[in-house]
């Protein structure tokens, strides 16, 4: 079970302006849900980011292109299949299906944008989806948030959604949002797969800036492999069904706004870090005291990879040397390891840059005893901070992932 | 047991000039030996590399430091403890044991070069050290490699030595080394720990060439976990008591030993990712067609540390899709993925950036069932190579690091 979590969703507050269905089409031979459609109303404001992978996936590279010819008025999502690896033949498929979500609801095939989840390299059974379609039509409900968040899951062992409501001039505006994701999760410029909607009225590109801000402190933010999937994609809809106008920026009531919004997207990110594939200890990588961002994050990720690092908190072994080698790899230049500090939650485990002497072997393995764990690094450089959530790595993590697909 | 190792050491021919001897001093609570003693030769040429990670260990300070002021005499190595993260007092702890070894031999204290290998972020046993000295010169001979070889274990299965014998100008010149890692293993210009030596005659700046070309294509060309340690060492030593004048660069002689040379580093590296925590299968990445070696490399490495390619190679899964996005994240800039090819040995899996059409799953399925196995990614951007060796994930190397220390 993931750290943390109980697999209970929390209530999910339906969004003026959004309908969705989870069905089963037949694509996951387990026979659970595997089509989710999100329904935006007209006037909607849409924005997205995508996976930096080279081999991006099919439903990727037809989403970019359709959202910058319209407003998405569906999102088609499939779960048991990635359509990626598969070519221009994968791009046509995710095309047809788009075809046959416009032909059975009369918009514009540049108004789906397609989105798929599940195992590389093999064809999309477009047959499958296209008969699925009108059941998954036909069920659209502005509460399906919660079937919606099981029927994109895959290795995942939760479903993963968060909802709040905040005030902005007496007005109540609701955001709320679904996640997947569990293993191949380094995202780079985006999660596995996100949507989160809000009511709120914002135009389009300062709807793409509060979304690129949310993303750089959540889903950006987090490993549980290093790997970083084809398929990522994470996508926020303002559908400005309040009576407010449109929110601008440096503005009280954007900033409002977007520090919720990125306060879901935080709690969505984490949820996926939970439910890293195998993971029993949530851990939180605070990098401190670095010349700039970069070294920051370059540094807290170098922890948040290394598998002996992980190993180590798998086995509430307090084995510290392993963070240092990896904060030595990281590749800082011209680093002063006598200048370092580093913290496991309270207890101080290395004082510039040496076995800390008030340092006791039992605080160490008081700590790691917990299932929730903040390594605080200080460089002693500057003023930039990281933060990176990540998981450990454990006997689970190897079955999950040599069983996959058999 | 490590991957096509047979735990039988090669006959490991003496050289001349070189006395080895590895003894119990009691730093490892099992009792094993754990203390290894080598003897140089007067006139004798020392080259060495060390980690590039900037937590390196004190004896690594030390050894730097000594090798610029004379040519070592003796190389003591203590295996259970890594005199790491111990700042100042680490130094001055190995100090101290290079006293000790100048005080029984006679030698300059800048003479005796310190390596450790262990556990990180203990206290050096100095006593313990000191009072095993006497029995390590005693035991000096030039027979010792193979319980050299046994010595400098740590959580290795099998120990590690390559010996052969080249002629040069009908000259017999005899290479012998041993080396020993198995996990924290991704060495960024040296290794965990290898001693090589030879017993031609080379002067020390060419000598030191030599071995930067050698460790290049053998450990630096490695990885298990992607983890440098803080302790990485390499030593290469020409003894120079063959009759052959000093050997020059540029000369065929040269160029015969060089290749000699980096050929056992091949085979002492190769041992390394065979007897990698927990491996279960050696894997050889090589990545052709880069526009430049450095971002062949990138992606080789990229393939080599992905946990997800790993599990796959473990579990015998011809999960192609896990290497495809493995590419695709490497960073490489502007990669066009219509132009590459992906083979599993014989197999090809990928071409022109989708599943090959001839691909059947059998023929995938057949080569994972082997415990040597190489990964082919064209990239078709150039001429440039690199090749990488490393080893699956499997159950035992997350129960070797969370029982390590245990």
């Amino acid at each position: 079970m993931a750290v943390g979590l109980t697999g209970q969703l929390p209530v999910m507050h339906a969004v003026d302006g959004i309908r969705l269905s989870a069905t089963s089409a037949g694509i996951k031979v387990s026979g659970r849900r595997d089509l989710v459609l999100i329904e935006i109303c007209e006037q909607a404001s849409t924005a997205a980011v995508f996976t930096r992978n080279a081999f991006c996936a099919a439903p990727v590279i037809l989403s970019r292109r359709h959202l910058m010819q319209q407003a998405p008025r569906y999102l088609l999502i499939n779960s048991g299949n990635a359509n990626a690896g598969t070519g221009e033949q994968g791009v046509r498929d995710a095309y047809t299906c788009c075809e046959a979500m416009a032909v059975s609801t009369g918009c514009a095939v540049e108004e789906v944008l397609p989105f798929s989840t599940g195992v590389i390299g093999e064809p999309l059974p477009v047959n499958v989806i296209q008969k699925g379609l009108k059941n998954a039509i036909d069920r659209l409900s502005p509460d399906g948030w919660s079937d919606a968040a099981y029927g994109i899951m895959t290795t995942d062992t939760v479903p993963k959604g968060v909802s709040r409501q905040i005030k902005i001039h007496d007005e109540t505006v609701t955001i709320t949002g679904i996640s997947k994701g569990s293993g191949m999760i380094c995202p780079n410029m985006a999660t596995m797969l996100a949507y989160i909607t809000t009511n709120a009225r914002i135009e389009q590109s300062v709807l793409q800036r509060c979304l690129e801000h949310a993303v750089a402190a959540s889903f950006n933010s987090i490993t549980v492999d290093g790997d970083t999937s084809t398929n990522d994609a994470c996508v926020l809809i303002a559908t400005g069904k309040t009576l407010l106008p449109y929110l601008q920026e440096g503005s009280d009531a954007f900033a409002q706004l977007r520090d919720a919004i990125t306060d879901v997207c935080i709690e969505l990110a984490q949820a996926i870090v939970r439910d890293g594939e195998g993971a029993t200890k949530f851990i939180t990588v605070d990098v401190l005291q670095g010349a700039h961002d970069e070294e920051s994050r370059q540094v807290a990720y170098a922890i948040a990879h290394s598998p002996l690092v992980k190993t180590a908190f798998f086995a509430s072994d307090p084995n510290w040397g392993r963070i240092l080698a990896a904060v030595g790899r990281a590749g800082v230049s011209n680093l002063d390891v006598s200048k370092i500090s580093i913290y496991l939650d309270e207890a101080c485990i290395v004082w510039e840059g040496q076995r800390c002497k008030e340092y006791q072997e039992q605080q160490g393995v008081k700590v790691m005893k917990r299932d929730q764990i903040t390594i605080r690094v200080m460089l002693g450089r500057g003023t930039h901070n990281a933060r990176v959530w990540t998981c450990d790595f454990s006997y689970d993590y190897v079955r999950i992932n040599a069983e996959y697909r058999s």
